[in-house]
């Protein structure tokens, strides 16, 4: 592939006009001039592509538009293809053809990733082209690189995000406006933090699928999303964020990444944390991530998640760094770790853990007796009963926080719990982070 | 220059072989064999370098060791120079020879980057090489990389850093311990968190160099280090902690860069942050910086700002880059924002803001009216006057809060009030970080 020499430009096309899309036009429009300076090559979007026709005021100045994606990577004016479609099928689609074409790739598709990321480096290391996807997790924060230089200087024994802002900024109104579940989820939606359909921020898949690639960065290893033990905020009631404040702590829906001895543990659930904790101080629609590594200790990297502003600047971050290699003749292709031929990542069981146990019950006397009956027989230690005076009896509420136990233990004993015949909902079960 | 044959191995010569440059050795030792599959080439010390003797068991196996640097810069098993010796006219020689042997150099030296970082980049360029200094601020954070990720994608609108360790540990310490700043002092140096003559951790001279290379890449333009208004923390007495804690904060050194019409301000002084800001969850000898861009919102990095270990992970992060483009046969210099020959950035007044005022007095009537009136007189607005119940008479601290105001008005009050009869010791004065 030649070097774009200096001054000249390079197209840009963009797949996929919807938010991020326009976020990442807007952004070359506007800091053309200064990312020109940079690079030694002015960037500019050549053409956009999407299915539903175009209005002539949506079309970026000088850019053609398409509907058909394949005419976009077959335009001789497109030197790099930014795939925001989102999807799997059609994505894959558009990747491999645009490698294929010898253009470069970024995407800012998690799915893509998650789904056929293996099959996509192999390709881009084949064709000795870059492929970007800082965009594709945690939108604003550039964790994608963090981790992966984080992960080259350093043993990594634990990463823990926040990584749908969706689902925080539901626990963040519960808290502080003391809304319920259904509330709160209400708001977001009308704030438009919320798709009309939620489902998959609420159930922890989308967490799940960011976590896959953070971890596949971290741990240098493969797996199956799917194989991800994944428990989404759905659960969780006014009367949790009332019980988790009473014990100086907020609910946070927690990724976790933690090496043990056997292998990497990786689990999305909601953990009861410290309210001065990193994780506990992640606000609204933030994500963040925490990283522990053998050497250099905790860092924290926080910020906007989502958003086409902040997922264009992810993207536009790729652009340039591809964009600085062609201008300078020394484009290829660097292999994320994670996501090549190597061995797959060997899971492993949790880790023992703390844990937070909400049972809501019609009251009789002899409840808690029975229930920490059920605990001791699978040995497993009682730090505290926590009950809020003044609730009514039929329906009660009361939590009791465990000594670390294991995962499997308490898994038992709340099987047990669920079947007594007091019990009016299933069992809450929240991870503790311990206070430091 | 040749490519560097997969599987081949890469000699790294480190001069000034002391925490920081053990700490790179050790990394390249424990993760050899990670590093060389990431990057296609074996990475191991060839040779270090120290002007005092080095014993037989500090050098690591199979490197030679070196007492004169022009030695280690010309012996041939040397690829790739690290310079860790600290320090501004050695350093640069040992920079310039190693560019000039056309090898890449690697630094963690703030002090010669920002004395020297336009020549070096300069002939960096010239000779098509590349300079890695992401462990030349704030160690365990990858703020280098981060900033200039940021600055490309966005428009930096402010950066807020904390980036000298010693003076956060004594300012947390101060809080958490209720020592006064000599205990505190005392306490960072027997932990060794202080240099034995820690004059530049405590005058903010440490955080105005670090702060010089940030606003480079995050303005693109260049400035003399003196150019930044500097204050630093001795003048922070124990009654000022109790005070910022009364009014709900606590008291950080901030290394601010804010973008306003005219131009950037700079500035390091100690700010009062609201406790549950992010500058205000700080904790110890951790760095932080908190970036606002136009379009991204609020990111924030934390991290370890020093240590071997910290320190050493972003060299070796920087190595990994620099042997993966060199394994790849497309190593080259890219030039970083704000180091070349453009522009100077111009600097601009500090914006309005509200501040702190602590005065001590020989207490007696009167002083508050006359207080008031010199600040009335400058047409600054009171918000509110704290004082603690219970202080001696004759040495009296009380604190005047003040809605924005400019900085020279409030610097012209400042002056007629250190000058009254009943002023003890000088007014300190804190911006104030306003309650988000």
């Amino acid at each position: 592939m030649p070097a774009g020499a200096r001054g000249q430009a390079w197209g840009v096309g963009i797949v996929g006009f919807g938010t991020v899309g326009r976020g990442t036009a807007e952004i070359l429009a506007a800091h053309g001039a200064a990312l020109a300076a940079r690079t030694g090559l002015a960037l500019k979007v050549a053409a956009v592509c999407r299915r539903r026709p175009l209005r002539s005021e949506e079309i970026p100045a000088g850019a053609r538009a398409f509907q058909d994606w394949r005419q976009l990577v077959a335009a001789p004016e497109v030197g790099v293809v930014v795939e925001t479609m989102g999807g799997t099928a059609a994505a894959r689609e558009v990747a491999m053809a645009a490698l294929d074409a010898g253009k470069p790739l970024i995407t800012a598709n998690k799915n893509l990733l998650a789904e056929h990321g293996e099959e996509l480096f192999a390709f881009a290391a084949e064709r000795h082209l870059p492929l970007g996807f800082e965009a594709a997790v945690a939108g604003g924060v550039p964790v994608v690189r963090a981790i992966a230089e984080g992960a080259a200087g350093d043993e990594i024994l634990a990463l823990q995000g926040i990584l749908n802002g969706t689902a925080n900024y539901i626990l963040c109104r519960m808290e502080t406006a003391d809304l319920d579940f259904a509330a709160a989820l209400a708001e977001a939606q009308q704030a438009g933090y919320a798709e009309p359909d939620p489902e998959l921020d609420l159930n922890g898949v989308d967490a799940r699928d960011k976590l896959a690639i953070l971890a596949r960065l971290a741990f240098a290893g493969g797996m199956a999303p799917a194989a991800i033990a994944t428990m989404g905020i759905r659960g969780i009631e006014a009367v949790d964020v009332h019980y988790a404040r009473a014990l100086g702590g907020v609910i946070r829906l927690v990724a976790s990444a933690e090496r043990g001895p056997q292998g990497v543990h990786l689990s999305i659930r909601p953990w009861w944390v410290p309210r001065d904790s990193l994780l506990g101080r992640v606000q609204g629609v933030n994500n963040a991530v925490v990283l522990t590594g053998r050497r250099i200790g905790t860092q924290m990297f926080y910020g906007p998640g989502a958003g086409g502003a902040a997922t264009g600047a992810a993207v536009v971050a790729d652009l340039l760094d591809i964009a600085a290699a062609f201008a300078a003749g020394r484009m290829g292709h660097q292999a994320p770790p994670g996501f090549g031929p190597g061995p797959p990542l060997a899971l492993a069981e949790p880790p023992v853990a703390p844990w937070y146990l909400r049972l809501t019950v019609a009251d009789r006397p002899g409840i808690l007796a029975h229930a920490a009956g059920i605990l001791a027989a699978q040995g497993i230690n009682i730090d505290s009963v926590v009950q809020q005076p003044g609730m009514a009896k039929p329906r009660l509420s009361f939590v009791i926080t465990t000594e670390p136990a294991a995962d499997a233990a308490v898994a038992a004993a709340v099987v047990r719990l669920d079947a007594a015949e007091y019990l009016l909902s299933p069992v809450l079960r929240l991870r503790m982070l311990p206070v430091a």
